[in-house]
């Protein structure tokens, strides 16, 4: 009889509960984890309210910091007992998708081998985290071994906040001296304005109306930060930036206002990088957008996985370039998951994430 | 007194009419330019109905191919009496748009150096060269000779829609083996289809419904070529790629029409190349965008300009990679040019490119 | 008792002979493929010659055709009885080097990650192809079926000399309207010759001595050949080029003139591509290099694998782009394989490459 | 008749002397520049010791920072009394090298429009700027004003070896988390440090046997220096790498052995990044390439110039990214520009840098 444990699992809109499930039994390619820590995703929101849907009694969660538990007949490279992460999204590492270097859009088991939003798994498509144990598919190119010396919650960023956030500034190449807008700075955007500044941005517009979170992006490397209540951003944009615009413009909430601002802080030729779920059609106003002649580039990114942009997400945090640590504001077992929720799901008390410990 | 010229001016919405204007006087840096032969594009229509507005009395028309009459004192490296073409897009080489490789948003002359669609001078910021004599301003970074051998009707496709048309094909990145899908087979379409076909795509599909355009399109390069009066086009390339999708895709009308079938035939990590002219707002429906996480991306591109682009538009031409005279379907003397507006204005008796010469 | 195949495997320096060897046994990821055609490599003759290293009775070969015969238990995507091939390289996917997209130097099973050439497996680290049947190495990554009405000949160069030729190009990104020169126009620089055309170079330039081979260079698409025997051919680009040089030199040999001609042929700024496999220590002469300021580069490349790349390949024959029908100008049985490596290794008969079927 | 200045002037082999040459004349497009603040280039010690040739009675120095004193009558967007710099080369903008983004080695002038290392002029091949006075050439192209509050000597490393540093970084094209080795901690050695921390290296390793440059590594960025008069650098970086190798090594200095060590720490698939001016020609060996076979690449970087390279090296200046104030070490007058050359050619007294003001 298989042994049981502890999930935080989706019964139905409005209700992510803790419950009893089996321990997920792996296959030849797989590895057991046992969770120490995680966390939850504005994303796992988005599912327990129903507006992102996955199917019933499915285990929630996408960012797992573990201990390797058991490794299937055909892993290789790895130890029972190693401490790793993995991302949130899952590459097969055989698809054709992800022989094109895009495995967040795993096709694998696909006649093509494009499958959009593939590459995402745990908790949408397999169980996920929120719980005692994890299963990892395709463990040779998902687990990656935390660095001695690091903390769990140093790396809970890692598999999804921080490698979301730091595409941003990667997808839209940002360069040396470049003057870069970050609009809204949750968890997702503070990495963003964190990665422009990693990448050598000079210039680095934050944009927020939480003081709290207008505080923490200074800490991540804003060299000015933007009330939108108090002044109208893209107006501030421009007599920062003497009129001429943004070499880049992240977008990270997923708004129609924060994707037409971007595209309107742009200098020609700019581009706009989305992070942002959106859930409504977007408009590109003909002015913003130059009526298609201003050279203008919208780059949109799902967090990249694997272990070698976990081990790159990993060796930032040992190496002390960006710190993180700030991010988690509380902390709960998880036997405390749904307060969590509760908590995280209403954005009460100040919360930026929550450490989940089983 | 100033020497007199005939020239192709704009008066009101509705009419361009040929009157005489002074043969222009030049600067230093500039070089005077006898036209031999030039055309008229699809914007010099937008601009006679007055949908894209100009000053009045500007001479029309972006695409010059001629001889050198005369040279500003300061320019070097050219001789009067060669045979010269210049880009529809005339950077001036030393802004700081032009020194980050993005002439056609040049902002000579702005405190920071970028205005939007900058690189555009000819018949629209300056006087154009649906006349006798143009003015080429910064002639050194302009001016591209004709190789020998060549015709003016050879290079008259190169100022504009070859290189508008390739740098649909050159901005997506298009690679060895790439599916490439492009909607609309006007001039500035058949040369996406060329450019794509010359960057190594394997599998080119366009999409038009102007049994003209669709023969043209194949000869062009296309290996399929949708109806879409017949077809819905997404439906059939999603049929014809297996349901995978396209790599790329190229919009050349400017319609959310065309904008939203490329964003939706694309494969996820696919890029939508976006070269059209749009007169509205545009929509980015949730589904067509993964609700922003399918990697997806949309660029656009204005004419590159310049003597080296122009320089290699013609090695295209004398290298006999792509010949484009078929899609000179009229000729007409400078006087008829009333003619040649009414009968590509309307697209009657089956017009592709008109030529015009003085 | 296994059952028993032919196999031509390495004796010892100067002896590769046909011998038996057990049909070989698959773990859960591999695949064993019928072998119906393969070929002999150039990498193969200096194994033959004792130039690279090999271990002794290893079967050697690495261009497979054929057909699955077995998958293993965890495979799934591929059915029994379809016509495969499978590159060269042949990239785990799942490790460090494969997941930034470089599985030719894939380090699977190296704690790191990376290892040297560690992509190149069949007739180098684990038996090869010049068999009966070969066992295919993580197979989901790297089995890519032939297209229906595509011939075996049609596609037995896309594992490795088309592959590999046309990564010259494309690592040296090779643009619409580039001057290119290709040194040598062996199957490696035909295929080089093609691929830069492919990619839109208007001006190419191969060098050769063989009559044979320069004309097959003009079918591959080259625009000059240079004999090198009746004329200096860094002399003759700098004619051809007006002195200016080329944007981009292949090296398709593997030896120090055609590596120091190449990067004297070189405009300032631009790249050498190599594909050759050297045997002696290589010479930058100072004035070649412009001392370090002269912006040039110098770009190596392995022939690149895996089932993605190998669907190109055979896109691009499937389209008809490129027809290397013609470089097959010898048919053998497995059985007459010593002959065959006896014609081939000699050069003799006007041979480019010879077909071998089982 | 022509007023009179102070420069420092090449005589011959072994001497630079102050003397008095007129004021330069300027033309229409070019402007002249009172220098108040200069510095000394390893490559003008190169010069004074005849290493690298230029004309007799030839100013030296391309380092200028100073106020525009007077403009060419073609010239726009500049007002006399501005503060400004330029960079050490300086690009006209139109050659067809500067329109392919590539101005450092423009051939204005050419017929074809490229010529090896041309785009550096200022003490070259025009006179310099260690002199009370400069004409700077196509200066809509090449001046670049300070911002408010930075002083001069925060600028003075912006036209050269911080434009040279950083693009050493740059070509490389450096990612998060990249393990990175600079070979020599000169002043250029310590720019690409500060470079490649800059871009989100996580692991820099510096070589040198300074102590003095070894603890600037440090303050520059770098994570581990290593003394090569100690250690064998590539063995220690392998050590450090945990037998990986760097994904990048640049080289600083310009000797075989720089070159070699920095070739022979790459992992496979990895960059070297060529700084150095080189005397002697040099040797790739077999091994340190991997025969060819190794995916590496050999990247030279002559230092990129013009307006908006200098507007973004003084960002960097006026963020407070990076602080290069400390590799001034010394100051001289112009009229003590020998013994400025004295202590710096023989590197004396611990010098970094000088700065030399009229």
């Amino acid at each position: 009889m298989a042994q049981k444990m502890k999930a935080a699992i989706f019964v139905e809109k409005g209700r992510i509960v803790l419950d009893e499930k089996p321990v997920p039994e792996i296959g030849p390619t797989d590895a057991l984890v046992r969770i120490t820590t995680t966390t939850i995703c504005g994303t796992d929101v988005h599912i327990l309210k129903g507006e992102y849907p996955v199917e019933k009694r499915l285990t929630i969660g996408h960012e797992p910091v573990g201990i390797i538990e058991k490794l299937g007949s055909g892993v290789e490279g790895f130890a029972e007992g190693q401490r790793v992460i993995a991302g949130a999204i899952t590459p097969s590492g055989w698809s054709n998708a992800c022989l094109c270097g895009c495995g967040a859009q795993d096709g694998a088991g696909t006649r093509h081998g494009w499958k959009a939003i593939g590459g995402w798994k745990f908790g949408n498509t397999i169980d996920g985290c929120q719980a005692e144990y994890v299963r990892v598919p395709d463990a040779m190119a998902n687990l990656a071994v935390i660095p001695e010396g690091v903390s769990d919650e140093q790396v809970l960023m890692c598999p999804d906040i921080m490698s979301t956030g730091f595409s941003g500034a990667e997808t839209a190449g940002v360069r040396i001296g470049d003057t870069v807008a970050v609009f809204a700075q949750g968890p997702i955007g503070l990495c963003a304005t964190a990665g422009a500044r990693l990448m050598g941005a000079t210039t680095i517009i934050a944009v927020d109306a939480v003081p709290a979170r207008m505080a923490m992006a200074k800490r991540m490397g804003a060299d000015h930060v933007i009330d939108f209540k108090a002044d109208n951003p893209v107006d501030a944009i421009m007599r920062l930036t003497d009129g001429r615009g943004v070499d880049v413009a992240i977008e990270a909430l997923g708004t129609q206002g924060t994707f037409e601002s971007g595209l309107r802080a742009l200098r020609p030729g700019g581009t706009l990088s989305s992070l942002g779920v959106y859930s409504t059609d977007l408009k590109i106003p003909l002015d913003a957008f130059g009526a298609g002649l201003a050279d203008k580039q919208i780059r949109s990114t799902l967090c990249p996985g694997g272990k070698e942009r976990m081990r790159r997400m990993m060796q930032v945090v040992a190496s002390g370039r960006v710190d993180l640590g700030g991010l988690v504001t509380h902390r709960f077992k998880l036997d405390q998951i749904e307060q969590a929720y509760d908590l995280f799901g209403h954005q009460r008390d100040g919360v930026l994430k929550v450490a989940i410990t089983p």
